[in-house]
């Protein structure tokens, strides 16, 4: 993955394979001219604070690892600074990585990692463990900077340890990267079916320790109802579950280690349910009159048994996005297209509140058959247009692109971000409409012109998800002071309207200052707890899930002052860096 | 509920209407007469351990709740001495209720809860939440005699205090019994599709304290499954999560409450997903000509989407017990009968192999015919004869009564009890065998013919559970001792195949011993740390989840010294009760 931004180094967003969108984006941002930021900053103008070495923890570990499981290596320390949130690469961008690890350690094997927690705790380093780096609520800053801090990369610890074909069962390490996974399991003919945008980026452990939700969770749910069993080395030793379906054994302590963000210990190994390989897979497009519309056809599907495996429904302006997105057509494809919207037209399928919905079905041709069926009956009771499979393999093809659109508005001064929540079926129009109003409203007042859009994904019987993308053109000099004001303006709204503050992106910092609100300030004190029982000396990724140490108004202040080097930002403590 | 056994009043077995059934008892469990012990014992004969009564704990209930929410009544503390475990019944059948509570309250709002908490708080007060009474695995025994002991009987907050209709949620108090739940939950056309065995007889808080499975699992999932949000009054005050369908909040504290067998607090309300009334509903039973076919078609249902919303498959000897349990037949039917034993021979299907499924579908009525069809065809594929509709009306008629067996059996001096657990597929064979392996050997050994049965039920896309039926004559002067035997040696040998100690019984004292090779040391740990954080003062039923107060040793123990009276039975603290 590439430093400075979203993706492997040679993949970004092509304005060329895209022509629509930049002229889409100037018209609904009211921008004028292109203004884009030549891309000056280099690895060598990142100001990376010295590497903090406490020399009897590097001895004991250069005595039970091998050299090329440690290094701090100036280029690694930056990877391993941040995630992939808007406030981790604006800051990259402007050479600060005040966060970064002192030392990256490569575990190898479950025993490399106890050896590691040890040899830390006895000397009070604090360790971060990383996944793939793709969070995107500030999961892997370093909080406390009087502390070494060692980022504990699991990509070495990748392989499907076994797989009981009888039972549907799989146990895997936790280092694993999306797609190496999938062709692990491909071999015995199976799949997770756990597919996040940021699959490509991301491991199985990430996923555990943030309660991320795959695209197609509709059916295979999310990664918290895939766990069958874990092991997770704490400080105090390793936490280990067993291999069975369902349990009365008191409290379930795999739900201890999912959601823990890296504060208990380190996620090494699961044992998750896998799925055979499934037969046939259906994607299709649908164009419906209206987003409500739309709503009603997903609850419909629901209750009626025929969800699909992935179901997104775009509002108005996330689907005016969408078609901007879309690849050029032409020759015939373009006189088809022009033909088709006079279709539309005719139908009633009309911009601006033509709403994109895309679907997947998979399984047995004989239940994708059914499925599909039925949900189509569904939808054209609603008056949906169908746009047929080439929808849905333009959707396949680009399914994982979409986060590179953001790399290529900050070259631009422009910010964007996505927010996204869930909750009951009854509530999710109330919620869109008044959280797409604060949107706007909050982002206006920096004097821009807002962009807010969402789509409804992740559907359960009693609701869905609701995935706000935003955009909005920088005031120059108090970027991120903007960017906190709205994106908290609209965490607000979600805990305002009973959601919660994230459905699959977790805590991190930029939600931390609403988890009380979340879970009720005792619900924060039975975290408290447990942090205390199993991490002491609160060695594990500190300051996560515990929102005292950072209350709105701190947590408003990290992105301000902001000068115009933004070289002050960051975590306070992290100026008063001292050596002991 | 009667106080010496199972069920109401006015209920039990009665050998008139199941004739064979004592015949074949006495024929499998070698009991050459009847050795009827009269029911002598009357509630006045109860030792019940004189009422402590911390005064200024007393005033502080009197001035907030009214006269009727608070007695020590020796009924009412007889009552909530114990479940309705064996060595509960077993007890007070002797006149042991050494665990009775010092007083009873009766909340009547969350109030109530909080304001008695406090109280007890400040007073070192023991409590233990009681709902319908009915567990089986000592979740409600008082442990330390030194301290004042209330138990907080749920009963009265007993309403569905909203259903949203549209999101298919229920938000519920959670003493509710069963049927008045569904009563209630009806009249919205909804049904919350939870039907433990012990339905009649327990409550919704009690369901989700123990990790309740209901019969029709297969389908609405176990009680962990159905809970959205929940309130939680703890000693440092009220847990509440938020409704929503799924979320990304960190550590998911629904799974703290869930689970917490009255350790950290009482369940005050819960929110549930809730199903529409199934329209149709269909229970049929299946003799299968042996065992392994039956499993493998439970299988293929699984796999092949077709799952039953309930499933029991009885192995030979617990299909023998059945069909003794049977209402005798007559007439026509009886000459049927006989026929349909002439075809089920011409078939195969013959004792001592065959086994018994039953299975209920339930849903639209498209999707029961649609599932019923798929699954008649893989059970005949094993060679299944069907029963029809008459067998599950049969079960359907009787569901609940067959707990009632083991008092008409504790009156005939026959000791008889269950353990269950859960496997993956694939473990199932072999964990089947070696237990029932085991426990016909354990049996032995007390020099009694031993007489031990199993069927599975709740399937999972990984695996299911597996529920042993055991039972022997009684060594005289040594039951417990004889029973704690039997009982420890099935545990042991879930735990020694991978198992769980229990799929849907909960921990309670019984399967204490087996907590720390379950969750490993690390998870009791862990567990520990929440309940230290949450209830500081150890006032929450006190000794549970906590293995460390009761090693295997101490646990077998608890049943000898087994003099002719019994009335050193008990928690040895008990015998140590002293007034400050």
């Amino acid at each position: 993955m590439k430093w400075w931004g979203w993706g492997y180094e040679d993949a970004e967003f092509r304005a060329n394979h895209h022509p629509s969108f930049w002229p889409f984006a100037k018209s609904v941002l009211d921008i004028e001219r292109d203004d884009f930021r030549k891309r000056e900053w280099s690895l060598e103008s990142i100001e990376l604070p010295e590497a903090y070495a406490d020399e009897p923890f590097l001895a004991k570990l250069r005595a039970c690892l091998t050299p090329s499981q440690l290094t701090d290596d100036a280029k690694e320390r930056v990877i391993h600074s941040y995630g992939k949130g808007f406030r981790d690469l604006f800051r990259l961008r402007r050479g600060i990585a005040a966060g970064a690890p002192d030392l990256i350690v490569y575990p190898e094997s479950e025993r490399d990692v106890c050896l590691t927690l040890r040899a830390a705790a006895e000397r009070d380093i604090v360790l971060i463990p990383f996944g793939g780096g793709s969070n995107i609520a500030g999961c892997l800053e370093r909080m406390d900077a009087r502390r070494m801090c060692v980022s504990l990369d699991m990509r070495r610890m990748r392989r499907v340890l076994s797989v009981d074909r009888r039972s549907f069962t799989a146990q895997i390490e936790a280092g694993v990267f999306g797609p190496d996974l999938e062709e692990q399991l491909g071999a015995h003919g199976m799949t997770l079916g756990h597919f996040p945008d940021s699959f490509l980026h991301s491991t199985l452990g990430g996923w555990i320790a943030t309660r991320s939700a795959g695209m197609q969770s509709d059916k295979y749910g999310k990664i918290e109802d895939m766990v069958i069993a874990m092991r997770m080395v704490t400080p105090e030793g390793v936490l280990q579950s067993r291999v069975v379906p369902k349990c009365s054994n008191g409290i379930d302590l795999n739900h201890l280690c999912i959601g823990s963000e890296g504060t208990l210990g380190v996620i090494t190994e699961a044992t998750m349910r896998v799925h055979a390989l499934p037969q046939s897979r259906q994607v299709r497009g649908y164009l419906f009159p209206e987003f409500e519309g739309g709503i009603e056809a997903m609850f419909e599907c629901v209750n009626q048994e025929c969800m699909p495996a992935m179901v997104r429904l775009n509002d108005p302006d996330k689907t005016a996005l969408s078609l901007a997105f879309r690849p050029p057509a032409a020759g015939f494809t373009k006189i088809a297209g022009s033909l088709f919207k006079t279709y539309l037209r005719a139908k009633g399928v009309v911009q601006p509140r033509a709403c994109l919905m895309l679907v997947a079905f998979e399984g047995s041709p004989r239940g994708v058959s059914r499925r599909l069926q039925q949900a189509e009956a569904i939808y054209q009771k609603r008056g949906a247009v169908g746009l047929g499979a080439g929808a849905g393999r333009s959707f396949e093809a680009t399914k994982y692109d979409f986060p590179h659109i953001r790399d290529f508005l900050l070259d631009r001064n422009v910010t964007t971000d996505v927010s996204e929540t869930a909750t009951v079926w009854s509530n999710i129009g109330t919620l869109y409409r008044d959280t797409i109003a604060v949107l706007r409203a909050e982002i206006s007042k920096s004097g821009v012109r807002p962009w807010a859009g969402c789509h409804i994904s992740h559907t359960y019987p009693c609701g869905a998800s609701l995935y706000f993308t935003f955009g909005f053109r920088q005031q120059a000099g108090h970027e991120l002071e903007q960017y906190l004001q709205v994106k908290s303006a609209v965490q607000q709204s979600f805990i305002n309207h009973g959601a919660t503050l994230s459905h699959h992106h977790a805590v991190g910092t930029e939600h931390l200052p609403w988890l009380a609100d979340d879970i009720s300030p005792v619900g924060v004190q039975a975290v408290s707890a447990i942090k205390q029982g199993l991490d002491p000396g609160n060695i594990m990724n500190p300051g996560r899930l515990q929102p005292s140490s950072t209350p709105l108004e701190d947590w408003l202040a990290l992105g301000s002052p902001l000068g115009p080097t933004g070289n002050e930002i960051g975590v306070s403590d992290l100026q008063r860096r001292r050596k002991p």
